[in-house]
């Protein structure tokens, strides 16, 4: 049996501020550090380990990784940053306020890019600053896999090659894999692992700072799965 | 022409109270965490950038890393643990003060111990705990490896695979490439980069906290290194 822990970053300072964050990368705030200590004293109050860990390129995601190795005395661990674990990146939207958004768009189409499988939200251009082209961790990356603006699916899409091609091949080597990421990217990860419809995933919310632990059979089936704390 | 960067890390709690660190694990104190923001903010003024980071597996290294990469806003960038780039492994006198060793020894010994190239440490057993064959982090390494105890020329032959076999080749690739690691590891290093006699390399002081920059010709060979700040 092989073990699996997902985890949500804690609280950056734009979700303090209500601003659809995305690919841009503010810092975790106060009680983000908070979350990723707690969640790393849970951890280890119920003797889990880990053998290595991937994460994204953002670093509200690779702080709260840190801060959990940090208070688990596992520092040496070894961490693999993927961008595909990165946020759905949320276009036109991104750095805007839930407010902004909504006066300018109304309620209903915010509803929509929320809550549907394959909306995409409003698209930037090459040259908006926002499309990761310009940012220079992403130079070598094939600049026609980065993104305008993704749906759910989008990032689905996007996400499931690093399952597949590098975290399922470490989990059946008996590793046991921490993945410190984001909403959607999780959200990507457990419809996969939990075989959910589009019309279930939309639905779920993944908890910020709370640990939740796959038990995967020999195929990498979900035989179990539960929220610690 | 290829760079590189060697920056050892900032003061360590053991070092505050002076005492032999080696392997053991201590935090940085408050001066080295300073120490570290300092070389992050060094780097960053003369408008350094780095690919990819190696450091060691002690926390002391680790932290001084991720706290520069912190300060240059490149925490996205791939870091690599490589336990061969660890400090000299102090054999018996790890834990002890230096006025506790002087006192035991005598301090014509411990002059011994710290200048020359190839005496080492009062070895320890296999069942101390200080072997690092019981610690959990250096498990997958074949235990004919680790050390009782080194000399500083055990350390070069330890550090130096980890140069021609993972490092050397980054460098090749054009990458620039930051190599935080331990007074002893970063003598191992300089004695190879500037082709060093054992009785040039013991007489090397390494400074905490001040990048060391080399440029490298496409042999690796040194063209010129210098002090940043």
């Amino acid at each position: 049996m092989y073990k699996l822990i997902l985890l949500r970053h804690g609280e950056s300072i734009w979700e303090q501020e209500n601003r659809f964050t995305g690919w841009s990368d503010p810092d975790l705030s106060e009680k983000g550090k908070e979350e990723a200590r707690h969640a790393g004293d849970l951890l280890k109050s119920f003797h889990f380990r880990f053998d290595i860990c991937y994460t994204s390129y953002l670093q509200r995601a690779i702080k709260t990784q840190y801060i959990i190795a940090e208070e688990m005395g596992l520092l040496w661990v070894p961490v693999i940053k993927n961008w595909r674990l990165n946020e759905r990146h949320y276009g036109a939207l991104q750095g805007l306020s839930k407010t902004e958004i909504t006066e300018k768009y109304g309620e209903e189409q915010v509803m929509i890019w929320r809550r549907s499988y394959d909306a995409r939200p409003p698209q930037i251009s090459d040259f908006d600053p926002r499309f990761p082209a310009h940012d220079i961790r992403y130079e070598g990356i094939d600049a026609s896999l980065l993104s305008h603006g993704e749906s759910l699916q989008d990032t689905v899409n996007r996400v499931l090659p690093c399952w597949e091609l590098d975290v399922a091949p470490v989990v059946k080597q008996g590793k046991t894999v921490l993945i410190v990421a984001h909403g959607n990217s999780l959200r990507a990860l457990e419809m996969h692992l939990l075989q959910l419809t589009p019309e279930e995933i939309v639905k779920v919310e993944i908890p910020v700072g709370k640990p939740v632990i796959f038990e995967l059979d020999k195929e990498l089936k979900t035989l179990k799965y539960y929220f610690l704390g």
